[in-house]
């Protein structure tokens, strides 16, 4: 990731109707670009890991070195390529092993010298990611207690670190899963399951390290960092069971459906036969550290920053958004409208932040994202405010099916779409959103960013006047 | 509308699970008195009326009674019955005569001497709603330049002041507003048709009143007050044309499917045979005064000025919320998640309130509102949250097709109605807020307020520990 990482970062800005919409577009591009910085995980790992003499500092968690006969590394995720080189980099020297799972195609993006990285697909999981997790098996079957295993956990590693267990074949896990998908199940409700075929999953990489020390680092792309939830928590005590997997998957109807090879296996655990997935209080958590390297809350917060130096006001409103992303995108257009009328609930000039993941419910055929649809949804309601600019985007710099991170709009949108006979509204209906801001040329375009936190809104919100915020 | 206005509010306290929650509880019903009781039309008139000595004075406008030989009154909506009646106790002995057009079914709910209350139905307009328009025209036609005119609008007003042109009748007037409704239109196009049909709209009551001064005391029932919007704007300069009107229709291909009456009269309008609105610049516009007594945001600043009373952190996000009000739910969640771990947008102890006009698309076969549905949805995600509560309501009392002016929620109400067997999100899925909310005894009941400003969203975070908010 090389700065700016937004490629067409001047042609967006010239892109305002006058001065004070181009000044709202920069202001909200140098925040997310001060976003994209701070969770990009070679500088988390060098900003939050700390290593001077024989400690290792990370998350207020100390550890010497020396304590410890042998460092290995394990993991993996669309981020833990870029977090290996970064703790290489650290502690090197000190490292005695390590195989990590990374996205397939990538592996010559990144470059570690004794850390092994081993190709994996996401998010359909092939054969190259149950070799990795073989040798990350192979590797935690040599630890004692005098080892430390630090663990780097990242997005995608669900799919990215596959190890269905004995007997059921990664395509009747993937059945399965695809079932549960379908089925209306929750995301806890599914990963009851996923816990269940898993060898990996729901605490059990974290009992195979056992009697290691486990320092896992994280990068979150859930929201609400629910450790149990970023890669179906590998190294967190699970508190379901076999019983409680069996009765989701008869609870929605589908326990006729799953491959009999998963049926066998689940019913072989309710009898005692497989074991059991680690429970909290469980020994082998005893020596497990999770910490959280990065999230979508570190990305508010360096954009946040960003608004201090450029002497704005500043207002973080949550970094747990979800729900239709075009409903997103008309509360931040009441947001604006408040601002504009009543400075509030921020005084102008500002900026709103906001994080998390939402959705989009597909009715068209057209291409598109959530970020996308945020904006295009926001522009709609604008009503020709001036000196405002609504960016939304992706941190992982792939928008829904685009290839764009996001889309940034102002008050004058509307207007431009209109008279160039692009209709907002159809394309909404369309879910078209990147052809209608490919036409504006306002997509956000940032290419694979190589981190993913989710995804960041910021809404502008300048006062027209002499003062200047950026000359 | 007598106080509390609440009539379940101790039992509503009582459901709290505990002692936090309930005075969560008890502090969003509060600050929801406080709004209502600021948004009542007797109270606005009383206290934003002002008449001493001889001046009437209201926001910023001043005139003395003295300088007119006769005043007035005229208007409809649902709530000019109250305004009616706080004006005769200010002015009572001033006003000559008055005609206004109320809720059928109230006329007894209101005491006026002077002013004559005419009921007329709503939405679907009637007879008797004819027959006060006319009775409205025949007054308006006696004024001279040294009258003075009160006009009372609030919501409901387009329904409630029906005047179809000459030549249409009310059935054929409805017919073009439902196929409008139906055609996608915008409800800005749809006013555009709305004021040519019209007689008294579009501006078309201040020409009638024309060269009176004309004094207009809104009620806003429209996000954020357009006033063109409210009631269809019968005192505001209309700038639409019959040749746009026309365009409208057939944009939306319904042009040959509107009454034959309909399209004779607007093709006669823009022949010139037919009276055009009058636009911006006409002179019947140089003495009227549009005045907003009561809106969204009076009733959200009464509320935050409670919070101030209590001791309370207080943020209004936006007057402005629109969408579909079940995502609208999840981001009053997420903002709740991020208040609870990160003190933001505001510091607990704290209350963050919001305002609008959400919408429900019906899939399921319940009954319920955009309030309870906010409620509903925003339960399921609570996360176990102590000490947070959120209630939304429908200011007029009446959400949706319940009896129920909305529902409260706080971090329990998942577990509660999972442990009395009842799963929000089927009745979610059915649309049935109603139900949800009855059978844990969470519905919000007021009856009929008598006032409408559209929906307020509260949402409190306490925190736990010895200081209580209230005893």
């Amino acid at each position: 990731m090389t700065f700016p990482v937004i490629r067409n970062f001047e042609k967006i800005i010239e892109n305002g109707a006058n001065k004070l919409d181009a000044e709202a577009r920069k202001v909200a591009l140098l925040t997310l670009e001060s976003a994209l910085s701070a969770v990009n995980p070679r500088n988390l790992v060098s900003e939050k890991v700390r290593f001077e003499g024989n400690v290792l500092e990370v998350g207020g968690f100390r550890l010497n070195l020396d304590d410890y006969s042998r460092i290995l590394v394990v993991g993996g995720g669309k981020a833990s390529g870029r977090m290996a080189e970064a703790l290489e980099e650290k502690i090197g020297k000190r490292i005695e092993a390590g195989i990590l799972n990374i996205l397939k195609g990538t592996s010559n993006e990144y470059k570690t010298g004794i850390i092994e990285l081993n190709e994996a697909s996401h998010p359909i999981p092939d054969e190259g990611g149950l070799r990795g997790v073989e040798k990350i098996k192979k590797l935690l079957s040599t630890v004692d207690k005098k080892t430390l295993v630090v663990c780097l956990i990242s997005g995608g590693g669900s799919a990215i670190l596959p190890s269905p267990q004995r007997g059921i074949s990664l395509e009747e896990k993937q059945q399965t899963t695809s079932l549960l998908l379908k089925s209306g199940a929750t995301i806890d409700e599914i990963n009851v399951i996923r816990k269940h075929i898993s060898a990996i999953k729901g605490g059990r990489l974290a009992a195979m390290a056992y009697p290691a020390t486990l320092l896992c680092l994280l990068l979150s792309d859930v929201v609400g960092d629910p450790l149990p939830t970023i890669a179906s928590g590998p190294t967190v005590p699970d508190p379901s069971t076999f019983q409680d997997s069996i009765e989701v998957l008869k609870r929605y109807d589908i326990w006729q459906e799953v491959p009999e090879t998963v049926r066998r296996y689940l019913t072989g655990g309710v009898e005692g036969i497989n074991p059991e997935s680690p429970k909290p209080g469980d020994p082998c958590f005893s020596k497990v550290h999770n910490i959280i390297l990065g999230n979508n809350r570190v990305a508010l917060e360096a954009a946040e920053k960003k608004a201090v130096e450029l002497g704005l006001n500043h207002l973080i409103i949550s970094s747990y958004i979800e729900g239709e992303a075009r409903h997103i995108g008309t509360v931040f257009a009441a947001i604006a409208k408040e601002i504009n009328t009543a400075d509030r609930p921020l005084a102008r000039s500002g900026i709103v932040l906001a994080g998390g993941e939402t959705t989009v419910t597909v009715s068209g055929s057209g291409k598109g994202g959530r970020n996308q649809e945020i904006a295009l949804s926001a522009s709609l309601r604008l009503d020709n405010l001036r000196g405002v600019a609504l960016a939304s985007i992706g941190t992982d710099g792939l928008d829904g099916s685009s290839d764009a991170a996001g889309a940034i709009i102002d008050g004058s949108t509307l207007k431009r779409a209109l008279e160039a006979g692009i209709d907002p509204r159809r394309y909404l209906g369309e879910n078209d959103s990147y052809h209608f801001f490919k036409a504006l040329n306002d997509t956000i375009l940032t290419g694979p960013t190589g981190t993913n936190v989710n995804d960041i809104i910021v809404l502008v919100n300048l006062k027209g006047g002499k003062k200047r915020i950026i000359e």
